[in-house]
């Protein structure tokens, strides 16, 4: 496994900081669920734990999808593009993949000249981070994609 | 259009090159097809005129999506996503999105502990590009997603 896993990272063109960006796709549905990004650490991680691992840019580290929220994505097929500089994740969303309590974290479409909400929140965001909600420094939600 | 053009950028979070990620997806299908790079101008071109319009960050130019190969991108619908700094495009796509000939970029599949092809060329690449296929330089294609 170990060693297949690093024949994977190979072939991943990984930018100058060590990133690459990472697709997540409902595997049944085709919904886009969002885009974060995965340094050579979170691919090892998603393969060999088989759920989605991702680098977190604003807190500098590893974060396993749902460890916070129970929210996860349990990973069905990692894909590669023709350059090898971006990931598509296959997976089996439980729950809801955005921070704000929706599906996808993909809800605004620019419709007649302005952004317009396409769907409500499934969750209150406050169930999903009740400590988050309960800090009075507004601190970023802990699993925003950033 | 030139108005709400300014408020759709106002809203997205542009990196420090000036470039955000963007997702085409075959808006019927679900079918992603390609990542590529958006910068402000990029964006402003693919609203009004209707069509996919990403950034090269290899040819560091505007790269009207099929302008060599025919395979343009028709828009559909600009999405953004919760903290503003990825774009999602509904689009389209006439013919193939990938540079190999392929519907998508993202035809490899990591299975059994290899990369897998997973679909095969619709298109001989030498007939979307045939300048290309003719330049011994080797230079790359002219509409690799890069």
């Amino acid at each position: 496994m170990t060693e297949a896993i690093e024949r994977v990272l190979a072939e991943i063109g990984f930018d100058s900081d060590g990133l690459v960006p990472a697709v997540a796709q409902q595997h049944d549905t085709g919904e886009v669920l969002m885009l974060a990004w995965m340094n050579r650490d979170a691919v090892r991680a998603s393969l060999s734990e088989g759920r989605a691992c991702y680098w977190s840019r604003t807190r500098q580290r590893l974060w396993r999808k749902g460890e916070t929220s129970g929210q996860v994505q349990l990973l069905h097929e990692l894909r590669l593009d023709c350059d090898g500089d971006a990931l598509l994740l296959l997976v089996d969303q439980q729950g809801v993949a955005c921070h704000t309590g929706r599906r996808s974290c993909f809800f605004r479409g620019w419709r007649g000249g302005a952004w317009t909400m396409l769907t409500d929140p499934l969750i209150p965001p406050e169930t999903l981070y009740p400590e988050t909600a309960e800090r009075p420094d507004g601190a970023a939600p802990a699993e925003s994609s950033g």
